[in-house]
């Protein structure tokens, strides 16, 4: 509930762009939805439906149909799908080793992709150009494939926070920065609109709130590990990023006063207890991991240290935000699994009765592809707020 | 950003129910306004806003007149006043050491209060009885004041979560609780709508964010202190709560694992730490921040050594959240004041630069007020969400 007096109000015109972005968003998230299923989720009534639905084919953002045989008697409602092949983002991803960018239809469907390895300390300027080159690559598919007049509607970028400085800013791109004239590369693509910018763990949580395996669930914390650890929180349905987009750092929550000396100028933070037993980079949790599993004594206590202290923070962000669902992403994953045990020994020991009652652990349900498809979200994001005036610019 | 596909969307009589509530809440929270105001920070044009005054005015929720001599050539904006005296609800805190009832007009005016010192240990029976008779009494004064005809919109409780047990649960009351009839002495008030219970640290943010040191500021976490520490998250302007309402339990937030048992259960929470050298109630706070200022060597150190903990916890909070404001309330104030310097200290060397670039630190304005004043916002919520169907009832 906000409070704030200066929130703006509904009047008519606002009222149809927010029906049209919400039945949108529904056929984005949900794929093919027959207008009875739309006239129920949304709430409006029939008729409403059918001119929202109009409004939305006209401006070439979805196709109606008959839908496939029921096999039941009477006149089936018709099929609401998304143009996934006519309307798509960019998006794209820049994580610690390696480069991604995809061209993503409405509805989330890949319709083409690129990827590379990111040699170590690639610099800013090789990083977009490259990134550029995939764009530019893609589009020529687009060019190819047929007389044009396919809707571009924007684009995202899922940005790693492990490439910040210990001083907070990002070391590759400024935060929160807007890409735009200033990097070489971009500018020459012709996109009319800037990338939207997101970090990683955000957008993974995004993406597994959004499609994976935080659906329907209101309150999250997503882990994502990576060289360091940073959340993606989602609370009461929306995301928490702070004021700047600079929340979630929990990986220098200080859990040990005693603890090691971190690169942030801090010490005891949380990553850094990990790492002291297993490097918080996913070669290095497999590579533990697997030694644990093949009965490595030292391997073995490593992975159980790094397991109870991974443990240790997450009971505290539990006690923090009583979330229903922790996710434990990127390099977590495996460390997780490996040492869910202590994990949850610690949850149970740390965590007040009232806050882990509901909290289930996961894992991604989307994997790797959690920041790509989260950027997506993001490149998707002016259209579903508000479709006509997006796709007829 | 929510993109849950179940999100509820406007049809025309939820727009105006939402532009009612909208028009009611700013004159709620900014008392009279001038017409020409709320079309210009409402949105909406000035035949609409006059509709909606005219209904909020039937309902007798508003009154309007003609403003102040304004010493401006023209004709005046009408000027929109909260009926205060005739709208009202309850609000109620059940602190530590004492409880609290208020009789609250629309606008947040007080018309009415009583308190009385809470013996250590009252029985929940006792606790109601007791509040009951608050608002017995002050209902006798509304009755007494004419012929009736006032308008009860509901009432709010605040209740301290320092009276949960290491499992979680309010000792006084179940979590989350409904008061209503399991409780003797309320059913008895005739009061047709049960108190909404919220916990005292979720209600000051609320109030101190609504009317207070947080006004306009949209990431805030408001730390109480009373016996522990529990903490109001605003984030993204939305109160953040949890799945249950357990969230903000960041007293328990295990910053040494070396540090003491803590009466939940674990050991090295963040308020035991403190614990340890000053006692986090009113009393033993204002003792030793008194001795230490008569220059009482121990005082001084432990009042050094307890407000290098409170900045301990404050960096890693301002880590997760990125905060605009920090605001330390109830016995929290004391400590903060006296120890600002160990604070910051602990604040510059702990948190990121970008996550505490554009933290205040700050007191409530409200003071000791703010539990009881979140109540009665909580108390109005209803009201506020609805105007007319609320007032009709």
């Amino acid at each position: 509930m906000s409070t704030s007096p200066q929130r703006s109000t509904p009047t008519q015109d606002s009222v149809r762009r927010q029906n049209l972005g919400a039945l949108l968003r529904y056929v984005h998230v949900s794929g093919d939805t027959s207008r009875a299923e739309l006239t129920n989720q949304l709430g409006l009534n029939r008729s409403t439906i059918g001119a929202l639905t109009a409004d939305l084919a006209g401006a070439g953002l979805i196709d109606e149909g008959v839908p496939q045989e029921t096999g039941r008697a009477g006149r089936p409602s018709l099929v609401v799908r998304p143009r996934s092949s006519w309307v798509y983002g960019y998006a794209m991803s820049i994580e610690v080793d390696r480069l991604r960018a995809a061209r993503v239809g409405l509805g989330g469907k890949v319709l083409d992709s690129r990827e590379l390895p990111r040699p170590h300390g690639t610099a800013v300027r090789d990083t977009v150009a490259t990134l550029a080159g995939f764009v530019r690559d893609m589009q020529r598919t687009v060019s190819a494939s047929g007389p044009g007049g396919a809707v571009f509607v924007g684009s995202g970028i899922a940005v790693s926070r492990m490439m910040r400085h210990a001083d907070g800013t990002v070391r590759m791109l400024p935060a929160g920065a807007r890409l735009g004239s200033d990097l070489d590369g971009w500018s020459e693509l012709g996109l009319d609109r800037e990338p939207l910018v997101g970090n990683v763990a955000d957008l993974a949580a995004l993406a597994e709130h959004t499609r994976g395996a935080a659906v329907g669930l209101d309150n999250v914390v997503y882990l994502h590990g990576d060289a360091g650890i940073s959340a993606g929180i989602i609370a009461g349905g929306r995301r928490v990023t702070g004021h700047g987009g600079h929340g979630g750092e929990v990986g220098h929550m200080v859990v040990n006063p005693q603890g090691r000396d971190c690169g942030c100028g801090s010490r005891g933070c949380w990553e850094t207890e990990i790492a002291r037993h297993v490097p918080l980079d996913r070669a290095g949790v497999l590579a533990a991991v697997e030694a644990a599993r093949r009965g490595d004594p030292p391997a073995r206590a490593a992975v159980r240290q790094a397991a109870d202290w991974l443990g240790f923070g997450v009971a505290n962000l539990v006690n923090v935000f009583n979330p229903t669902a922790v996710v434990f992403g990127g390099a977590l994953r495996e460390l997780y699994l490996t040492g869910a045990a202590h994990v949850r020994s610690r949850l149970s020991t740390m965590s007040l009765p009232a806050c882990r009652e509901h909290v289930r652990l996961r894992t991604p349900l989307l994997g790797d592809d959690a920041p790509l498809v989260g950027a997506a979200e993001l490149a998707f994001e002016r259209l579903l707020a508000d479709p006509l005036e997006t796709a007829e610019t």
